[in-house]
């Protein structure tokens, strides 16, 4: 039986993130993986999306080529290939943690794990024992019981990042990142989109005013949007597909070559073993405390599986922490109120912290400022003036307890508010930090100065 | 004679952005400008300059649509209508200054401003006075006097974007962020560029590893360099124009239809009265203490026409600090080493703080990281994995001393590291504030955990 100090269950950006920095702190590694290493966010996620959505970028400004004083007559998209570029990529990116793996002398077990008592860990019949076991076995697509997958005309995201031939029409139920994301890249490639969201806006997590933009633009675009609306029944008897969607106006019977259920995650935590061990789980998720023990000693879980965001930089800093504590490093339990969140749809959206909504709720006496894309010299230049960088502040102390964005490269910019809350950052400190002119990042010190009535470009 | 609180001579980002803040304080202000509104800025720099380098960027996608999964065959670009994108987005925002002007209720005096003593102004033969007279005439582009510029062969940035005529072949002498961003736009376009530096390094104010990477990007893009070469002789007598270039392996005659002087810039501060008035200059520039008073009471200069970095967002920094000290406000002095620096070709380059020979230089210990986007995720996704992040830290006391960035993106990026710098982040920090995956702004983080020895994805 081999023995390790770290073994880790699952090869996400959670687990081998995890595995990484354990290596470099001197722990005797395994990794288990049954399937790709990289798991979903490198393989059928975070990654692949990026690629498609790169490609229907740059298929806009095929589109819109004389906006910039360009000409092209004879163009085409080859969904085959923009399919194909994304797999490439995703090959590319796991191939990179396969060599990651190597050069921090990880030991890589293929197979399906499953927890054993006494720390041990079967993978397909043979037994692994560690000081410590790291459970990061992620998602999947969640179903919904009126919405059964059938991998062919009801799909999940796995399937719909490779589809061997484009839809006509697609109906996208449920509106997070995720859905929004297939949403613009179908649309763009050509496919005719419904989304079908549940609640009265779409991106429904964001603060309002994102949501709004975000309708706009997509209406715009050509995509059908039904807020407040579910689908109840599904049909799929015929050639596509027929569903049947409850609206506050009624019934309506929706048609289509495929839906898309985008309506969240399902952790992957049946059969690995958590009940022969004792791991205690509430619902959905493995209870943990703030360094990512589970009530059974030696037993740890990070990622998806944890309460927490299920996001991959969510679960790498998770992993990271974990791993650091289980080392004696001086560790600060993760903020998870400083957490962004992406969707890189175009335009792109990024937030942190509170939405206006969950300010007010709280109590917050609040100062907002917002300054739109419209009123920025760069964004007028590059022809990207949809959208907006909104910031809530706390009238009384100044904490800045959001900031919302949406608009072309805003995922990159987020970057700045996490660092400014995380340093706990007043708004008169990123007033005073020179931006750099012509750029994007300007809206966030004008936003910032709407606040306070300082602004100068609006 | 028309008596005002606040007087701003010139309406660049220094002196418009100065005379909107002065009205929000509740001063009764004129600015003179004798040409457009908006300065050099507005209708001959920052702004026109991105637009056509957003038409190069976009030509740059058709020519590589196939890359995409898409397919381009008829495709061209016209360089008129280039340049007239690049014409109408700079019109738009001086009207968007001449909106603004009128919303602050601030009075526009078109003509040539000319400092008198007693605070007062002629402007073409009319006086105001104010009880605070502010200088921001801004500056121009300078003439070597082996070069001198003709405006019609040898010609500056301002002839450079608005060419009646792409021309075949282009000399761009200087390459700091005019001369590159120039080069790489008419590269883009289809002229043949050569670029002739006089020091040993292209962008040579950054950090030498970026330097590097631009020249190894430009001359696989097809842009020939010279660096440590000088153009001694120019013969503009033929059809086109000769160039003698000075290189350390001797003489070299260069034909080319036109050459572009970028080797910086000339203040404007000939005739505007500063002798009369008894204003101290210092060679090219108007000597001020730290709240951009002048050695004469009531009399401010700011912008490019003061010590400091000549650009746009310090030129406006500056102006702000200047009218809330005037106003009573409690302000602090500009930091100048934590002014960013963006040169917006592609690869793009940001950067702020010390370079790592200016660290060494300064007798600091110093640890440092880089992370490049050829192991980003999103850069492979986006198929941009050209350049890095790369940072510097005090290894003594964690100072961040500086950030240097080229890649795709990067001038939105670098508002991180100044907020940061600003608020005296520590690496530690910056590694801890949870960067969102995937994105480009990960490498900021890598970068940061590279100094540290904890880099996860190299």
């Amino acid at each position: 039986m081999s023995k390790y100090d770290i073994i880790v269950l699952g090869s996400g950006p959670g687990g081998y993130v995890t595995a990484i920095r354990a290596s470099q702190l001197g722990f005797k590694t395994a990794i288990i993986e049954k399937e790709s290493l990289g798991g979903v966010c490198l393989n059928w996620g975070c990654i692949p999306t990026k690629a498609l959505l790169k490609s229907a970028q740059v298929f806009e400004y095929l589109k819109h080529a004389e906006d910039y004083g360009l000409s092209v007559k004879d163009y085409d998209k080859d969904f085959n290939a923009v399919v194909k570029r994304s797999r490439g990529v995703a090959e590319g990116m796991s191939k990179g943690v396969q060599f990651l793996m190597k050069k921090n002398k990880i030991d890589v077990i293929e197979g399906f794990g499953k927890l054993k008592t006494g720390k041990k860990v079967d993978v397909d019949g043979k037994e692994y024992s560690a000081d410590h076991v790291i459970i990061a076995t992620g998602a999947r697509s969640r179903e919904l019981p009126s919405l059964p997958q059938d991998g062919n005309k009801v799909i999940g995201y796995r399937e719909a990042m490779s589809l061997p031939e484009q839809p006509k029409k697609l109906i996208v139920v449920g509106s997070g990142a995720i859905g929004v994301e297939f949403a613009y890249f179908y649309n763009s490639m050509g496919t005719e989109v419904t989304i079908v969201e549940f609640l009265p806006n779409v991106v429904p997590v964001e603060d309002e005013d994102v949501s709004k933009q975000l309708e706009r633009s997509f209406k715009k675009s050509g995509i059908k949007i039904m807020t407040s609306s579910e689908v109840t029944k599904v049909d799929t008897s015929g050639k596509g597909v027929k569903a049947t969607v409850k609206t506050s106006k009624g019934e309506e019977v929706l048609e289509a070559d495929i839906i898309l259920s985008a309506v969240g995650i399902k952790t992957n935590i049946e059969n690995i073993g958590l009940e022969d061990v004792g791991i205690a789980v509430d619902r959905d998720k493995i209870l943990v405390n703030n360094y990512y023990q589970t009530n059974i000693p030696g037993y740890y879980a990070i990622g998806d599986v944890t309460p927490g965001q299920a996001l991959a930089h969510v679960a790498s800093a998770e992993g990271i922490l974990c791993i650091e504590k289980i080392a004696g490093l001086h560790v600060e339990a993760l903020d998870y109120g400083n957490i962004p969140g992406c969707t890189y749809a175009s335009p792109e959206i990024a937030s942190v912290g509170l939405t206006e909504k969950q300010a007010k709720e709280k109590g917050y006496e609040i100062k907002v400022g917002k300054f739109p894309f419209s009123a920025s010299g760069k964004a007028s230049a590059a022809g990207t003036k949809d959208g907006f960088v909104k910031v809530i502040f706390d009238a009384k102390y100044g904490e800045w307890l959001g900031c919302h964005m949406i608009g072309a490269g805003v995922t990159d910019m987020i970057a700045e508010a996490v660092l400014g809350r995380k340093l706990e950052t007043t708004g008169h400190e990123v007033l005073k930090a020179v931006h750099p002119h012509p750029t994007m990042s300007e809206a966030v010190m004008e936003a910032v100065a709407d606040a306070y009535g300082e602004v100068i470009h609006l």
